[in-house]
């Protein structure tokens, strides 16, 4: 197995994801931390050596450098019961993953990162402007996964996959963006379930 | 092989990438057509029997629906040359497919469906503020698959595979969005390449 490094910022749910999945599959990864508040994943050694999007996380799998959270989890997954066998069930996860991308991660997260890392006072009035959208997106998603976790334990199959992992990370802390999970007790019973499975990491560690 | 139906707004990229790669497979889908700018992904009847998010494209597979396209896409691919088999190379796949639902689609396709389909006049105040953003979004996603298409054919391996025809969908008509494609000449040469590949079918049919 080639050595695995994790080029992170540390409170980034993306980041978490992927070291969640390594310490739930017992895959030793090293950690390297960029400060994104100081711009240090847009420096031109970060651009051209370890992602040109300028993002954490990536993963690096000996001299490969992976970008994009859910597909470094889906790289250190493969071949384990994270990921299905079954050919829809496999899909499905997928659907999920996706779904975290682009309806879940940009409302959530997103007003996380504004109001508990950059402060409501410095955003611009563009992102204020969003604000409000984000907001009643962001609860359309959770609502969405509640509906799903009313009626089972786990968002596909019968046990834990990455579908669960990835939106595991951001949703177990929506409240730090503004989101009251009490409104959803199906979440939080998810929530317990995901902390107690083996070898579970807490996001600040 | 289960009926497959493709529950679709056929102006939509999203939709069409789910059509091309069956076409490229030579897998017929039957399509129910949904128009979106009469809000008939909202009613409660699609909301309860097709998809809980309100949105198009879903596939069909039988009696279970599949949403969100990348994943509908990876369903349809499953086992074909269009998913690599190397753990990297499919993971790197789906790194494109991932980029193309966070940093591509809503710049690169949002813009495209405010211009082209809804029209400026008609935005919201919270829409018009983000225009500005979105373009260099869109520009820098457009940038960054530029880069990596002078060097080489497809985005991943040495043929075509999902990630090409995924971003395909929205990039080959990003002109209508407000994006000068002559700007980045490598994806012009790159969207001459998936033109030509056997089975290939155009977003208008």
């Amino acid at each position: 197995m080639d050595d695995l490094i994790l080029h992170e910022y540390a409170p980034s749910g993306n980041c978490y994801k992927i070291r969640l999945t390594a310490a739930l599959l017992g895959q030793p990864i090293r950690r390297v931390h960029y400060d994104i508040l100081k711009g240090e994943t847009r420096t031109p050694a970060f651009l051209a050596n370890v992602n040109a999007n300028g993002r954490i996380p990536v993963l690096q799998i000996g001299a490969r450098f992976l970008p994009e959270s859910n597909a470094a989890c889906y790289w250190l997954a493969s071949g384990s019961p994270l990921v299905p066998v079954d050919r829809f069930d496999q899909a499905d996860m997928l659907r999920w993953m996706f779904f975290e991308q682009y309806n879940h991660e940009p409302n959530v997260a997103t007003l996380r990162f504004w109001r508990a890392f950059v402060g409501e006072g410095a955003l611009s009035e563009a992102q204020r402007g969003q604000i409000a959208g984000k907001q009643a997106a962001g609860e359309a998603a959770l609502a969405l996964m509640a509906d799903e976790l009313e009626s089972r334990d786990w968002l596909v199959g019968a046990g834990p996959s990455l579908a669960d992992i990835c939106l595991f990370a951001y949703t177990h802390v929506a409240d730090e963006g503004g989101f009251d999970l009490a409104c959803w007790p199906a979440i939080g019973r998810w929530i317990a379930r995901i902390k107690a499975l083996p070898g579970f990491v807490p996001l600040q560690d």
